[in-house]
């Protein structure tokens, strides 16, 4: 029996995970290398932030996942680097020989060359980075009800986000929710509903990349909830104690102790260290310009997928870093791999856009389909119902469900834990 | 309109919180302060630490508690003392004067002086403590899976659990559930049902509290679950790959990277603070010794409570520190302080033993209850029942259920996630 294709994928997120999975009939032997031993349902990372959901509602322990697959073997593992000309994968404690690669990575928060904002304004792409930005919203309301002086006070309930995509716009919404209903009577010298919530945008609208009559229909919604939004807004200084901006020429300071980034992202680094090695090249965002099969120019046995690769055919920019074209990618990679044994040839690489979706708060969104554009209540059930279907890899899903209508009908957020770290950085 | 009679009552488990809930009419100024903004369902910390349970699903955010109670409120703090004359709490930023004052601020691990096994073996008091236990457990399958050196992986896959009380068959019987069923298939190298579990215990017997039949019933169950009973057994050392034991006079060592500390524990530290100021009398283990009806002598306005409390009144030694115990006490001292305000008097304190329950893994269970002694699946129900009737303080006593059927009935952990710290302390 001759040893069979080995096919090495490095990460689990959407891309990685679904392309282990889309191999699971074909005649190769697949690793899956994370540096985490869960997949993370990245897009409801912010009910974890806002303590809404647990963080094993929203994880998979990969191993759980691909149990009954026969040809798939899990790795806990970070790859260091890799040796395309001996074909190898450097791991910490060893190394991983490939056939075929597979290098699906994604990407983390970028500063915008600040990187000592990080400090004040955590990003959200982690599990630890969410239980963080938790604490730091429940300490914030704790500090405030402990402050006498109503100047600091103030500042202590000012929470300023960095960013309105959709990652922003969802924060938002459900700090509103805190803010106006979880936290209702929780306190007796500070009344949450003060809570100032302000949204910061470069662009000149929220939702930039979704068309216009959609940005405006969740302006409106984040009105409703309070949420003060600030387009056309440079971030220009991040401090312990407030956010400088620049909007439309003229400068101002927002005084707050709360600062949550979700601005600018980052392909991860292992995407320029490869671009070395290969002799391939990056954009400025970090990702490798890919072929239309979606690998790397002159190296056809190594492929990436998802945040960490640049797509861009059709005459289309690169295709936007969310789970959608991770998913098709990671499919596609699986295609190509068992066609290729096959000694058969796939067409390139395309994308179907089935739509967007972002929610604001309980029970509103915004939702760009294909044939549908739609705001408001309709909108929030279709991304409920989506975002249900697709946490497909969870076992568990019906109990994300079961919790997600609990926090729901009751207002309650159950998973209000401030842990980790000192309880007391009131001076963070 | 005069000043009401202000109580503090410093720690929210088991003994505060009911305190602060049974002064709910009583005409007074409630302050409850505790480090951490929840309070902990500890008797179900063991699954958090296995993975069965997140942390949310056993801690209730105690101003969540508490909301719809006018005359308390919750304050996230620590005192550093108290001065005892001038009846003020300290605060690490500022000060809390009281008419009463409750301390119920419980207790930690203790390892019998050797402060450095801590590092090689965490004890199970805090949601950080289970978290981190969760993480080696986790760590350890993961290490053995990469692990070539035969020996090597079976140190890897030997875990000891040291004291063999309610807390150790426990945690005991839950690692076996992960070896045997949870983690069944998902590894390609190693075989988690090889796994070894060592309970070593000092007394003669497992549960040395309990009745002698129950102890042999819970020994059987844990036979059946392939766990290595040691008992009769002194520690005499941890060091980060082997535990050394003294059995009946024999020196032994068990090679094991993963301990688990479930022995000594030690009344907190603001005890012997309080003793000092106050001129009060503490046990060995640092519990303050109680009046019959809870406060310290000659301080009738300052009541100890729970595990912090050495109450051996009726000719009983020290009652245990247990759940029941802290609950009673709780309920008597608000009845104290109730009763005072009307000019009358109460008779002392009576602990009314309830009974013991500890469960053996799925479905095996003893208890010990005033007319009735059970073990194996009765003995589990009647646990299962009364833990998720004592969890009244949650909203989300029903999403605990929900969660634990799940468990129950797939084998599955699905909070099985390795989260915080390096992911790669192999050289733990």
């Amino acid at each position: 029996m001759g040893q069979r294709h080995r096919v090495v994928i490095l990460g689990g997120g959407f891309g990685g995970l679904r392309a282990a999975q889309a191999l699971r009939s074909s005649p190769v032997e697949v690793t899956l290398v994370d540096r985490r031993n869960f997949h993370l349902f990245q897009p409801l990372l912010y009910q974890v932030a806002t303590g809404g959901l647990s963080p094993a509602n929203i994880a998979a322990p990969l191993r759980g996942v691909l149990k009954k697959q026969k040809n798939a073997e899990v790795l806990l593992g970070e790859a260091s680097g890799i040796d395309v000309a001996s074909r190898r994968v450097i791991l910490q404690d060893g190394e991983l020989p490939y056939d075929t690669l597979i290098v699906a990575t994604g990407s983390s928060h970028h500063y915008f060359g600040h990187p000592d904002w990080e400090h004040f304004a955590p990003g959200l792409k982690t599990i630890e980075d969410a239980t963080e930005i938790r604490r730091r919203i429940l300490l914030a309301f704790e500090a405030a009800e402990r402050e006498t002086n109503r100047e600091k006070q103030s500042t202590w309930l000012t929470f300023v986000i960095v960013g309105a995509g959709p990652t922003g716009v969802e924060l938002a919404g459900a700090l509103s929710e805190i803010a106006h209903d979880t936290l209702r009577r929780e306190f007796r010298r500070i009344d949450p509903s003060e809570t100032r919530i302000v949204l910061v945008e470069a662009a000149d609208r929220v939702l930039p990349t979704y068309p216009a009559a959609l940005s405006a229909a969740a302006a409106g919604s984040l009105k409703r909830l309070d949420v003060t939004v600030e387009t056309g807004a440079m971030v220009t200084g991040v401090e312990g104690q407030s956010v400088s901006l620049q909007v439309t020429g003229k400068s101002q300071s927002i005084p707050a102790r709360t600062v949550l980034w979700a601005a600018g992202v980052q392909a991860s680094p292992l995407g320029r260290a490869l671009a070395q090695e290969a002799g391939a090249d990056v954009d400025r965002a970090g990702r490798l310009f890919v072929e239309p099969d979606l690998t790397l120019p002159g190296r056809p046995e190594i492929l990436v997928i998802g945040d960490l690769a640049n797509f861009s055919h059709q005459g289309n920019g690169p295709l936007p870093g969310v789970a959608q074209v991770a998913i098709q990618q990671g499919k596609y990679a699986a295609r190509l791999i068992t066609a290729r044994l096959k000694g058969e040839v796939l067409p390139a690489f395309v994308y179907r856009d089935r739509g967007s979706l972002a929610t604001i708060g309980r029970a509103a969104a915004v939702a760009d389909l294909p044939r549908l554009r739609l705001s408001g209540f309709p909108a929030w059930l279709i991304w409920l119902f989506i975002h249900l279907l697709y946490i497909v890899e969870f076992e568990n899903r019906l109990l994300v469900l079961v919790q997600w209508a609990w926090s729901y009908f009751t207002f309650n957020r159950s998973a209000r834990l401030i842990t980790g770290g000192s309880p007391f950085p009131f001076d963070l």
